[in-house]
């Protein structure tokens, strides 16, 4: 079990559900939001703009928590869609997951440090989007996600990253030049 | 004492630091960075990208917390500048601060449901920027600060929106025509 899931105080069997590749964990307009802790696999989540073009919220593997966080907190109706890029194991949490789960105040305080680091890349992503060129966000995009590259499809990469495609191979062979 | 005061557990003389208008409370590249609560006064934060343009990244008035998380949580230098648009009376806050208080697990709880809130905000100032027009994310600056436009000049709220003054001005016009 990884320190999240400890953390968490995630169960193996509790709420543990299967997708396949491309189905929806979640669409816009729903209800009921939940966030998502991937224990196989990979999803991703995005909007689809009144233009009808899509932009990529997010990406997450093994180990990684996602899910519409302003719906779960307000609750509100969702507005992403979350779909499978590969066959998924997903834990779906509820809002009031950690007041149940009675953990001890040391967990509690690890999980907030965890919240705040959240916080932290939140704020990166969100100054890399109105202030750095896209070769930067190129660059804390495999800074952030590592193994990626070679999972995902380049248009969903520069879907996240807010750049044309053209402009993503551009980068690329630019850094494979060394330039 | 507001309700966050009471969560953070933020005594009126713990740090209490006094800023004039136009004063830094951080700039760049600093070693060290701290949250700051905001107990009166209006502050702002912002970088300059490597063109020399602003862009604003947040504003915080009374009861606010705002700060360089991503510094504060990975120990790394500031990116953003911090600086006062009104006199000012902040607190600064140590990234420790929360396991040195020793709250009690209910207000630890009630903290954890602050940051989630602030992750769900977060969230949808990313989906704002990546997949909205300009005049849902005027819409949702007002619906986020409504007595900053009286505080703050147009040109500041166009660097918050990513948007030229000019762009702002139309937006507003066509809001004050019903249109």
């Amino acid at each position: 079990m990884s320190e999240l899931e400890k953390i968490l105080n995630i169960e193996a069997d509790s709420n543990l559900k299967h997708f396949k590749k491309g189905e929806f964990i979640q669409q816009p307009n729903q209800l009921k939001a939940n966030a998502v802790f991937v224990k196989k696999g990979l999803i991703r989540s995005y909007i689809i703009d009144s233009t009808g073009k899509e932009h990529i919220y997010m990406f997450a593997s093994e180990g990684w928590i996602t899910g519409d966080i302003d719906a779960v907190e307000f609750n509100e109706p969702t507005t992403l869609y979350i779909d499978c890029l590969e066959d998924s194991e997903v834990v779906l949490l509820k809002s009031d997951h950690l007041k149940e789960a009675d953990l001890s105040k040391d967990k509690l305080l690890q999980n907030m440090k965890k919240m705040s680091r959240n916080l932290g890349k939140m704020q990166r992503r969100i100054l890399m989007l109105i202030g750095s060129p896209a070769v930067d966000r190129y660059n804390y995009f495999l800074e952030t996600y590592p193994e990626l590259p070679n999972r995902v499809p380049q248009k969903m990469i520069a879907s996240y990253l807010g750049i044309m495609p053209q402009t993503l191979s551009t980068i690329r062979s630019k850094i494979a030049k060394g330039e």
